[in-house]
């Protein structure tokens, strides 16, 4: 086990088995099969009457092509600066959409509304890429969680200038885990326009999907999707994996367990003298400030990545166990009392 | 069952445990996983020592990464009409890679030196994008196969003109059960310089992979896949599927079977009078123009795509048997038997 | 003197002036000075009062720019395989708009509707770019000219279908001057939706236009201007020129000058033995074969472009004198001459 | 006359009569004609034997072309963020070039090596756009200069690190002026490998070139310059303005004095009460910060633009005259005097 990625983990045994039960003779491809048209009601049972569900292969596509469909050519993106489409998708949205990003810095991972305004502004000159869209993720990369009121408010202050809201949601689950709220009180209810809703780092082997909340965004999204390489041939395959996920309560246990294996390890670091923890922990991340013979120490011994910022990213994950926690936990602990008696020397 | 195309199938048994066997624990995601390692060395007994294979999404996105990998900003493609790039992708070459389509008219689906030539001019005109890469399908969108000499012919001119080969190959499988020879004997032998490699019509629920056989193009392979959308997080549920394919037989067994059963259809069709065959049946298609009352009568029992050409597209696959095959020829018969005989009134 | 291109001239001397002449003081630079401002109500003058006129750098340009405005992300053009869109602009719709042609073949480079037919077909399936315009060029490549009948005709044709129309009007006013009728009669009354407009060809030292004849196709123009790298700052001396050209005569007098040169030429070749003319002289080219010998001693004493298909180019401007246009045809004469003599022997 | 921007001049008339003697026979189009070949010339005698120089339209068009010669598809460009490709060219190296640009904060608007270092990693994972160029704006937007050690400085740092240095010289007259050296030194013996050299901005009418000096990048520039719509027709005409100016010291001349201009418009407005200057005044700008009836009373009488920053933006010209500056520093003092009286009451 490792606390290097969500997705290091595989699928989870339900996804598995339905997507197995899918395998059962022909389907018409490009999501004309019956397991996508029964998505659609899945996903309107979670989003409301108006959401139309798009399904597709990656994280990366689910974002640019739900910017696009928010965006006109000459469109701009207002995001944290940390954002997954800011820093991760190798210039995706800026090849593939022809977009600008306008990054601005957000304290724990979460834009204000003053974040936002620094670059809501030039509306009307065209020397300036227009700011048409505002892009939020929840739950954040740093494993915090926008409330619904949070959202509502940037949502507002959007729509008041003309801007659309898109939700990173590839962890959308585990917001709505620590929120203990339904996914429609932090989008849909919210005034949350387009939505990138995650699979893959839930528990499915891959698949994502773009969720049009706004019916405006509709047009041409067959078109965006397929000319952005995310159409997917046997898309049975994707959808059998998300009706396993969504149209029972999987998708909140797996959820709140990765959350509450966070928790359970945040706790039992929280405290230990040289540790930090550098943001809330509200979804499946820690992230951790800790002296650098520990860090190595706990290199040798657990897989994880080290954060540009310097700290330790710890992510949980529906397969992580409470021994594996524990022994993390354990281990950091020992070597902070093994760092501790060398500094004494 | 259907004949409408091999990607309403499922996938194939062996592929779907392979798939479920590779669900263990944890693994290093975006390609650095063991069966993705793995998955190298069986590519390369395939295609010789210098391949090396970047697992992707879908076969647009396939097509897309190679092509970007072939030409520079300012490059043209020449293609067959009919070309899946050219009438298939929703124009992503053109919109994700920039790039210009140089479509000529191609007997059976299979481009020959003298198509190629009406394209193969002006490679020092600033005016026209400059012709960098010839692309050919194998087996071709009408079901018909080159030999490794016909390749091997284009290849060379290309190569002449300083121009690259692309094989677009999401049916490779069967152009290799058609000529009875290994994949290297037609690609890496013949002169092929990238090539897309289909798994999701020969049983995989999906994946496909770019594979470099000239290894100047696999300068920045891991940024056009990451910037093309098509890196997997969990690749180890693509790769899975690949070995289980490649690393046997079952490739072969599949796409034989599928071949064998387009031909036993064609051989029961070929001669109902009214019937014509519309292309050499060397893979898993048969093309057949029938009279208007005997495709209508068709359309209401079996499903299937009519081609804008007029024609009958008849697709066959891992998973049809000779009883399917059987029964719409029977059924074909009978239309004829019974048109005939109104056409006597 | 040359007659390889309408753009080896240089600028009439009217223009220049007018150029000069605008050099006084500051003006508001990127279009809001005073000579852009009239040229809005120059342009109206002769495309009715919805037209809004934007200046841009070239002809490239202006075709792009135009495209985006018409066509949506997924959009796709159908125009003449020989347009200039499609031979000579190295890709531009393509890379800079991500727009697919759909170029058909066109008897004298004009498209008919059983042309457009051709590839007008498929308008909901997300697997094709979606046709959403047909651009004609007028006058076409070929120096022939669409009557206002023929245009409007293609254009019914193409609003049926919810497709638009635009014009590659970079020899517009040599079509005017052939049809004798002024622009909006096969333009805005013959439901032309967008339309470039040349200046370079006519006598300017550089400069072109968009002109939006259907309102709706302004939403975004500026930025798509701007976007796209055609928008001049000191725009003065773009419009400055453009009145010159426009606001009287000089636009006609330029073009039937050229015109009746092409004309005058044409007539002194056409009934020579061995000279063969390609296409209606309607415009200012000439295109004709001639024995190689000949072709080859011309090419000693004139300079002009052979055309892929094997026929001489002989191109006539505003500055062509008939002098010239008789040394050329006196030439060819005595090189038939001679070259029959040959053959005799 | 205005203070509003360089480009709301016209064109110094040495350069408009270099134009006006141009206008002689035909010339071959798109570079090939002879004043095209004398820049060549005339601009290594600038640069050095090595320098390459394309002419293009305008500055936007300079700058993305040099950064796709400059960058692999998956490139991305370090920059100021107050730099004109991220603020002021509505996107085009994001649309146009497909690039991410890393914008830094940087002091007066010049980068030092530890603000690009701030970006200056992650040179080898797929999963960020690869930092390949280096953009620095000389003279820059905030009026202040690179010496020729500062740029040396980042140009090693950036080449150590497997980048490249793009200079964006919209104003490099300017900063040569300021500095008292030729071109070369803070360009070609600093390390730049690719400019924009501005022309418009310093008399002519429009017109700026790309200079590559690191003859590597010649590579496809033809192409580039095409592709992107840069390539004018008529050529000579933006080449002969190109030779007036700097075939002789007519560009120092000009951009000396529009230097001159702002050093004695900051003498004069620095020690007033309540003004403050808010950055070095090197070039041909003033940023000053003025109390706000100050600030509203001057625009009534005089044109320029206010900063995002607050501050007025005063830009001095080769046609800014003594006068004109005495008016605009006269005018702000009396203004100074009168708001001072008016804070008393």
């Amino acid at each position: 086990m490792t606390f290097a990625s969500d997705n290091y983990s595989g699928a989870h045994p339900e996804i598995l088995a339905a997507l197995v039960a899918a395998n059962v003779g022909h389907e018409i491809s490009y999501g004309r099969d019956s397991y996508t048209e029964r998505l659609q009601d899945v996903f309107r049972a979670h989003f409301g009457d108006d959401a139309r569900t798009y399904p597709v292969l990656n994280g990366t596509g689910a974002n640019v092509v739900a910017l696009q469909a928010a965006c006109d050519r000459w469109g701009a993106v207002i995001c944290a600066d940390g954002a997954h489409i800011n820093v991760d998708e190798c210039g995706a949205p800026e090849k593939i959409a022809g977009l600008k990003l306008l990054p601005v810095g957000a304290s724990h991972g979460k834009l204000t509304i003053d974040d936002v305004r620094r670059e809501a502004w030039g509306f009307d000159d065209e020397h300036r890429a227009r700011p048409q869209v505002v892009s939020l993720t929840q739950s954040t990369e740093l494993g915090t969680v926008y409330t619904p009121d949070e959202i509502r408010a940037i949502a507002g202050f959007a729509h008041e200038r003309g801007m659309l809201l898109h939700l990173d949601g590839a962890r959308l689950a585990n917001a709505a885990a620590h929120l203990g709220e339904p996914f429609r009180a932090f989008t849909t209810d919210a005034g949350v326009d387009i939505l990138s809703f995650g699979g893959t780092k839930n528990g499915m082997i891959l698949g994502e999907a773009v969720v049009v909340l706004n019916p405006r965004l509709n047009n041409g999204m067959d078109y965006l999707r397929k000319s952005s390489m995310q159409l997917v041939s046997k898309m049975r395959f994707v959808s059998a994996q998300f009706l396993a996920l969504l149209d029972g309560d999987l998708w909140l246990r797996s959820a709140t367990h990765a959350n509450t294996m966070a928790t359970r390890l945040a706790e039992q670091i929280r405290d230990l003298p040289g540790a930090e923890i550098g943001h809330p922990v509200q979804a499946n991340a820690v992230f951790v400030r800790l002296p650098a013979p520990v860090l190595a120490g706990l290199h040798e011994q657990f897989s994880f990545y080290d954060w540009p910022t310097g700290e330790a990213r710890w992510m949980t994950s529906f397969d992580t166990t409470p021994e594996d926690v524990d022994a993390l936990a354990k281990a950091t602990s020992q070597l902070v009392d093994l760092t501790g008696l060398r500094t004494l020397d």
